[in-house]
């Protein structure tokens, strides 16, 4: 089991992060973990199991798209703003299988101050198999115990 | 409990959809149920439970996702289209919150021979929580023991 | 040459959308003229023009994304909001002929503080050629006399 | 005036391509032009005039949604497939001024045989003002004199 990665952001900021997706029950319940946070950047992932399953036996298209979601959410906040998913488009390039780990990318393409803009890549090992695009509507500061 | 209702569609095929999503690992995982299935429409939906809340403690955005996926895509089976989720948009207009039923009412806009677009709303009683927008790839037709 | 109709908004709103309607040079340029403002609604429309096509003698996909985007912004107007387009989805179900007009039909869903979400449908005669889903960004209120 | 650069498709693809965007009569409205076009994507732009402009004196959504789509059919085309723009989504990041070009770089993300899906970023400068993603229905293979 890998630890989770800061590749660059303030260490309050990034134990904060840890701390609640670690306690968001949807994270536990669908299994989303943190691998990476960097500057406008995320990796989450998910590993594959049985109940993730759509009728035809890949993984279901929500699945994809909670790890679209949170992959850009995370993303998000590493800017420290507090902000709530506004909408997204998520498209599905090919089936994922029902194996190994499906990882998130998210990144922040634009942070401004009313809306954050997003995209996300959704791969199984080298392959994509969906990508996204997003808003998120600010509402604030991650109170992390900076000064600012 | 109450019992799906069929408003319109040749009833093989209402059973086919029904046994399908009864059996669809993911349905189970999140608790998606089917509501009701007609003529290019279709309502899902799930109760809320504690497990399918944020950080913030209202639904996450991937359960609503899921749940316009799946009223889309039933929406879409009542055509007899066999179909696979291209792309989807999702706007999430208010928080949903952790009680009683959150429904997804998903219609048929147009059925192509390659593409069905459809609509879904996501609604907490009377009140739209989230709209979506998405487009299926059809891949065949639904084999229920129609001659055609 | 029909007038616009004012189906029940503030008339020093109603004279003050119009009027910027029509000094909006790209509005001039593509043909957009404003059929209908109504509380959170709006209809817009195009007569198709032999520029307005595409390489298939269609009408070109950009000039119904502009009238997607535009009567789902001018609904949003009736609100007395002023805002800018985040994003929207646009989706073409059928191909839009070379005559006759465009007419779009945007809705507010959602008046948020932040951001409205809207929808819009674009029809040629009775049929949907295209739907679309988007987000505005509220930057203020429109400044027409309004003593709020 | 830069010529159209070719980066590595078939010529005979290219000069098809080049000649259909030259006679594209919303292309010509626009003043839409090629700048380059290589394997799985192109680049586009278009010279800002005063007629593209909004009520605010940027460059309308519309315009700037129109270089989107171009440059991801154009992307598309690349790959020898004739395909029809399903459904995109746009956001608008920043403001784009009123002067000098705004170029669409369009990247084919996975080219299916029934559904293409591509990327584009728009930039003013270096900045990106807008980045999209879409689906594009392939209805068959360009005819340009290829064997196959």
């Amino acid at each position: 089991m890998m630890e989770p990665v800061n590749r660059g952001i303030d260490q309050r900021l990034f134990a904060y992060i840890l701390d609640h997706n670690n306690k968001a029950p949807f994270y536990v319940e669908l299994g989303v973990k943190t691998r990476m946070l960097g500057p406008d950047c995320a990796e989450m992932f998910i590993t594959a199991q049985p109940q993730h399953a759509n009728q035809m036996g890949i993984i279901h298209g929500g699945v994809i798209s909670t790890l679209a979601d949170v992959s850009m959410a995370n993303a998000v906040r590493t800017t420290g703003r507090l902000a709530v998913t506004a909408d997204y488009t998520v498209s599905f390039l090919c089936p994922a299988p029902m194996e190994g780990e499906l990882v998130g990318r998210g990144s922040v393409i634009k942070a401004g101050g009313k809306i954050v803009f997003a995209r996300a890549d959704i791969l199984c090992g080298d392959k994509i198999v969906a990508i996204s695009q997003g808003a998120f509507s600010v509402i604030g500061n991650i109170d992390y115990g900076n000064e600012q």
